[in-house]
This record gives C-alpha cells, sequence and structure tokens, in this order.
C-alpha cells in the first residue's frame, strides 16, 4: 500500500472528508471517544463515508505516525457524477455505454474490468461505495491505468443510479446465467448500462429487478462459471461488435 | 502452498521423475554434488524437467523434512498427449479446440483461461514446460477447479507441438493485437488452435510464423490493451458464436 493513500489524525482526516479527496472509509480506534471522534463519526456518516471500529494495534500497524485513533483511506481514484459523465457522452455525439458493478469485491477483477472498459469505449464505471473491492493501488495496477483515466461514479445506492439512469435514456442490462436470451441475439444499440454481479452470488436481486433485459453468455456445457471479468469483456465486445456492424450496414 | 505438492530427498524424487507424476521442477542446492544429485540432474536434462541451483536456506524454509538438498514441485494438473486429446475430439464427433498459451506467466491469468476453456468447450489447453506460470495449487483455485478436469498438455517446444496439430487438420489462429482482420469476420469454424501469447509482449514472433491466421479483437480507441485472460474469453466466445450461428443456419 503506498503511503500516500492513508490520512491519519482528527483535524487532516476532518479536511478530507470535507475536500473533495475521496475518503473510502475510515478505522477509528474502537475504545476512541472525545468530542473530535465524534464529529468525524457524524460527518462520515453525512456523507456516507464507511467507518470501522478496530483495535488500536491494527492503527499502529498502518502507520508510524500520530493518527490519535483515526486513519482515512484516501482513494486516487477520482470519482465522477453520473448525470455529468452521460451528458458528456451525449455531447460527443455517443451513445453512452456505462459498467455497473454489483458486488464485485476481488481488486483484480474491477481492475481487469476498468481495462476492458476502457478498451471497447466505455464511458465510466457504476459502482456502490460499498460491497465493492477497494480501488486503491492494486486495483488501480490491475486495472493497467485505465482507473486513472476511465470516470468513475461511486453512489450510495446502486439500484437509485440505475433508475437515474434510464431517466437519461439508457437501458439497463443485465449480464446473467439466469438469463435466457443469448447476449449475441439481444439487442445492444442505444445508451446503455451493462451490470455485471459478485464473484460468487452474481447479480443481486434488488438490481436484477430494475434491468429492462437480461442477457446470457451462451456456454458449451454445463459445467463451470465464468470469471466475472472475463463475461464483462465478452459482454463489452458484444456490445462493439454490433455497433461496429450497424454503422457498416 | 499444499505440503502434497512437494516431494523432497534424492530418492524421492527420482522416482517421482521416474513415475508418472508431474515434476514441474527441481530445486537443487547450490553446492550439491555427489553421485545421487548428479544422476538427478541428468534424468531432469533428459526429460526436459528444469532444475534451479538455490541457497540451502531456501530449501530449509520449503520443508521440515531431510531434504539432501533436492526438493522436487509436483503439479495437481495431470498433463495428457496432444495427439490423444485430439484424437478425443474427433472421436466424439467434435472440432477440436485447443488454447495455445505461448508464455502467460501470471498464474491467475493461467487459472482463468482455462476456466473459459472450459466454459466454451474446448478440449485441452497447450502449454511449454518452460515459460509458463507454475500450474500450482493457485492456477488450480484461480480456474474453478478446471485445471483438475481439462486436460493440459505439457510439450517441450510450442512451435513443434502446433506444426502437430496442424498435422491432424487444426488450423492456427494467432490472436494478436498485430492482426489486422477482427476476429468476428475471421472464419473460426472447423478444427482449431487458437493461440494467446505473454501479458506483456503477446506472441513470440517464432510462434506468430506457425499462424495460419492473425485475428485481432477490435477496441474503441487507441488506450489501452485487455487483459490476456479477458482476450481469450472474447475469443472462445467468438469461436462458439460462430459455431452455434453455423449449427442453425
Amino acid at each position: 500500500m503506498r503511503k500516500d493513500e492513508l490520512i491519519c489524525g482528527i483535524h487532516p482526516v476532518m479536511e478530507a472528508l470535507r475536500s473533495d479527496r475521496h475518503v473510502e472509509r475510515l478505522l477509528v480506534r474502537r475504545d476512541a471517544g472525545g468530542k473530535g471522534i465524534q464529529e468525524l463519526k457524524n460527518l462520515a456518516r453525512e456523507l456516507g463515508v464507511p467507518w470501522q471500529p478496530v483495535p488500536v494495534e491494527k492503527l499502529d500497524r498502518l502507520t508510524t505516525t500520530e493518527h490519535q485513533g483515526v486513519v482515512a483511506f484516501i482513494s486516487q481514484v477520482a470519482v465522477q457524477d453520473l448525470d455529468g459523465v452521460i451528458a458528456q457522452a451525449y455531447e460527443l455525439g455517443e451513445d453512452p455505454l456505462i459498467v455497473a458493478l454489483d458486488g464485485v469485491t476481488d481488486v483484480r477483477n474491477v481492475g481487469a474490468i476498468s481495462r476492458s472498459a476502457e478498451c471497447f469505449g466505455a464511458h465510466g464505471l457504476l459502482v456502490p461505495k460499498t460491497g465493492i473491492a477497494r480501488l486503491g493501488s492494486d486495483a488501480v495496477k490491475s486495472s493497467a491505468g485505465a482507473l486513472l483515466r476511465k470516470p468513475v461514479c461511486r453512489v450510495d445506492d446502486l439500484a437509485v443510479a440505475l433508475e437515474r439512469a434510464r431517466e437519461h435514456g439508457l437501458r439497463i442490462i443485465a449480464v446473467t446465467e439466469k438469463a435466457e436470451a443469448p447476449i449475441e441475439h439481444s439487442a445492444l444499440e442505444g445508451p446503455l448500462v451493462l451490470v455485471v454481479g459478485a464473484e460468487d452470488t452474481g447479480i443481486s436481486p434488488v438490481i436484477l429487478r430494475k434491468a429492462d433485459a437480461l442477457v446470457q453468455i451462451r456456454m458449451a456445457g454445463s459445467i463451470g462459471s465464468l470469471n466475472v471479468s472475463v463475461a464483462t469483456g465478452i459482454a463489452l465486445h458484444e456490445v462493439l461488435r454490433q455497433r461496429t456492424a450497424k454503422a457498416i450496414h
């Protein structure tokens, strides 16, 4: 972990929370009290930043600087507004293409997905603030830097954000083994959000219900399931294949 | 690492080399001499098993058993004969589909590729004995067990093996950024070997020259390159898409 990803101490963490630097989460000493810590917790709750009580030894292991019972993880990844990312795509005369991750927890998968999103011209990633891999230096490395170049929209509630995307004219396409329609027979033109789900459980039911269409990546047998970053790459390639075919005809 | 992946001591290692258990490589104490060690080295050379001189401390860290200056890594992955794997596919009335890895060195990539190979009905993996990620428990885990179910053909010389596959009627298709033909416009029916290359340098020139066709995965921009396991998944999906489309029409 890079040292500059950590901010330590009550005042610096408060500053970070109030600035536009993205604080991913706070670790707070389990038995910490006092007015400063309480203010921090309130502010974090207000901003939707998760915080976690930990033994003081954990904080001591993370940093040698005076932490006063609180450490904040800062993301290198710039966070952008979903409305803005969609508007920008329309302004470029392009059909917005957003990749939404519902609970992908492995940093390397998130990295590889970002990398594919960049390669296939997606306009941004849409991720929930919690239940997702930390977008730290390991994820950035796995993304071959794509996470630093592609807009990432972090939202409190993915279901609400998908509704919002729909209001902007995007169709919500869930890539799931529960679908019956093969992706290559599904129309993937026009403004889209492609949704993929967690490594183990797939897309959650509440998110599946938000989808306009469910599509499946057909396989040759009954054994096995694809890695989520591979599945996302296949879906993105299929979107580009269909868009290019349409542009030619 | 699982304990049962190691075999220690001159006699047990000799036995392992002579049996059909797959010895991946030997670590030999740097200053080890004597007749036993010399015999081992000769046998390893004869069988094409790589060996590496290491300080004795490295061996001591690997095992608490008496190693006599030599430790062998055993692969859990069963190794099969390329001719046999191809023949078996033909016997099933299927077009053989083999995925060849030229220098993929990341265990997680090899794992994910095996997993995709299984999902899309490839008949086996073809890998060189050296210059490839170790097919140990990490690779097996990343493959979600596919490496234990799919045949893996390990060969001394990948170029020679590709020639051999061609003699059996397989076309050699290299998936490479150096190609101009988009994969979705390339005919991928019939017996095939799909070749993918190393994470950093891609497919080596000597292997590229063996290819009957070079195909490219088109991207939307000039930035970025795909993760090799994602690229392989896309190529395998495209093979299945074309085969299925042909079966319908």
